[in-house]
């Protein structure tokens, strides 16, 4: 077990209608609030933007309106959420919607208090230490951005992805009710369990030792997404997964699977470059990659896959060949997400040939190698995308 | 599923050394602080007690001290704290122990803020609503307490111990050097293993359906506690073990398994009376009443039983008989306390007799039934404490 520090202050609240408590849980921290969403269907014919608006009105907020967020949110909305922000003096910001808004939110708290742009944070030049409260109403529970101290955005002008990583950004709140997450298409739905338990695999293979409990803990976790997938993919409407699924995304991404182990995080690197090149949705390029990447990097650290196959996948051990317990593990995986209707290999993304390949795998490994399992090079990066084919 | 509520601010830090941190995670709240600890042989003869006050010195920080606590901690000592509090403009209350010295700390610091008797928040007459800031260096894991909501006290004139639940309670920050419980006799060891194994069980034993994320974490934290036991009882200073433990007595009480579940903590309460009467350890009494309640409640719901002990306790199903699978699984819990050295009978224990057995039970069901899993009155009580005997 490795030395760590953790902490995850957020107050998750899980009911039925639990995003009407918005008002006075923002009251309590400011009398003024941006209200970041995507200003979608979803938002505006589902009640939800009038229930949200009613609540804040109800409290005594006074309120200001960002919508227009989209999936891989950029630096410009960003910037232009901060403006307010100084304008009004905002003192707490509300996001509605899933990661990308909540990303969004952050971006512009840890900005509105900076003098230089908010892209120094996302380039390094700086490292956030405040923030304008957060506080989350969840509707699509896939990134876990509503319980981490993680931000991902897009540079509109360089079309570089980059994240900003501080405890400072962990939402104040996060409301979860179950019901909103009801009418998630299938296809949606599918890509959020992908990431969930995507996020608990980048932490479960680690090369640490002797780390019983969260391995425990990495397990069960998968093993209860197993069980919710299967319940969804029969009715998507099962309240109970819904729930159960809308605390998982939390659970699998606010760090505590990581206390105590190094992460490796490979697939999410390489999975960024084809969301950058092709537009690929985030929970395809892992469903593609993540069964590609084990294949290639399982006997660097056999025991761990041949524990994953046989404690996630219920594998019966075969004591005289360890590889042949791996692959099925791996196997099993693979069919889990095809089992879903995820895409596992590039043809079915829109990755026609590979002409970007090693572009891509030497952009994926601009900083150094990457992943903790196994240290990828480009060459690596490179042969495991031919894989995927 | 059921709906739930969850927060746990606490910043935990496991390293080696991290008591040395003390000074200044304090300086960053106040430059006042209050040094409570039980002033006993471990913490001076160590070095412990001088680490601690370096490290305060050396921050700049001006502290007082409140030597004295004793396990069951009671009332008396923490009213000389808040008035060292209101005299000093204490701003931070720093405790290094176990249980005893946190949930005493944690008492203080609601206390130094309330203008009546700290006893109205045990005695339910008030509700506490801020506290002192309390940062814990843990060196007994057991209770969790340095992590939980909660604080136990006793009342020195009335002999009764009652409880305060707020999360304005909850720890700052936690300081985990698990070096620190490398030289814990075997004994006290034992029952901090069974006091953490009996807070997952006592959220574990739940009438909640549809609970499977918190399901498999629960046995997986059981899990990991059975393993690391049998480490530890083979070599009492392999340091790994002590360091999973050390972050499990939290997982296993800051409330994370018990989200979106009813609990039972029947156990607790029936264990306290021992506790009361007799001065039993308060492990002692869980290892003692748990495998004999669970033996008088599985038929209420054989299903979770079962799943106990094929989940955790590895009993392969009996599909023909499910009640000798859930009784295999109890039977195995006992065998796991008895391999250990834990008492598993009331004579074990100094309770020679059953003359108190039927006050014991009317005491303990004073505010009503007890339990989740089974409503246990004051007969169902009694008849347990003679199943122990």
């Amino acid at each position: 077990m490795d030395s760590f520090e953790f902490m995850s202050p957020t107050e998750f609240i899980l009911q039925k209608d639990a995003d009407k408590l918005c008002g006075e849980k923002i009251k309590r921290i400011s009398d003024v609030c941006l209200f970041v969403h995507y200003g979608d269907g979803f938002t505006y014919k589902t009640g939800l933007h009038a229930r949200i608006t009613e609540s804040l009105e109800m409290a005594g907020v006074e309120y200001y309106e960002l919508p227009g967020v989209e999936p891989n949110p950029k630096v410009k909305l960003v910037r232009k959420g901060i403006e307010i922000c100084k304008e009004k003096k905002v003192g707490c910001i509300l996001a509605v919607g899933g990661g990308s808004v909540i990303d969004t939110a952050k971006a512009i708290g840890i900005g509105a208090g900076y003098d230089g742009d908010v892209w120094d944070f996302y380039s390094k030049k700086a490292a956030p230490t405040e923030s304008i409260p957060v506080g989350t109403v969840m509707t699509l529970p896939a990134t876990g951005s509503e319980g981490s101290n993680g931000s991902v955005l897009k540079n509109d002008q360089t079309g570089e992805s980059a994240d900003v990583m501080a405890d400072c950004i962990r939402p104040v709140f996060t409301l979860m009710n179950p019901e909103l997450t009801m009418t998630i298409p299938k296809r949606q739905t599918i890509f959020g369990i992908v990431d969930m338990f995507s996020h608990v695999m980048e932490r479960y293979f680690s090369s640490s030792v002797e780390v019983n409990l969260t391995d425990y803990m990495c397990e069960g976790v998968m093993k209860s997404i197993i069980v919710n997938a299967r319940t969804l993919m029969t009715d998507l409407t099962d309240y109970n997964a819904r729930a159960e699924l809308m605390w998982t995304s939390i659970v699998a991404h606010n760090g505590l699977l990581a206390t105590g182990r190094n992460q490796d995080w490979a697939t999410h690197t390489m999975g960024a470059q084809l969301s950058a090149q092709y537009n690929a949705v985030h929970g395809s390029t892992l469903s593609v990659l993540f069964p590609c990447w084990a294949e290639y990097v399982y006997k660097e650290n056999l025991p761990r896959f041949v524990q994953f196959a046989n404690r996630v996948f219920d594998v019966d051990l075969d004591f005289y060949n360890q590889e042949k317990t791996a692959k099925e593990g791996i196997r099993r995986l693979r069919e889990f997400f095809e089992w879903m209707g995820a895409p596992t290999c590039l043809s079915q993304i829109g990755v026609e040939n590979d002409e970007k390949f090693k572009m891509m795998a030497e952009t994926a490994c601009r900083f150094g190698d990457i992943g903790g399992i196994k240290a990828l090079n480009a060459r690596d990066v490179e042969e495991i995308y031919k894989m995927a084919q």
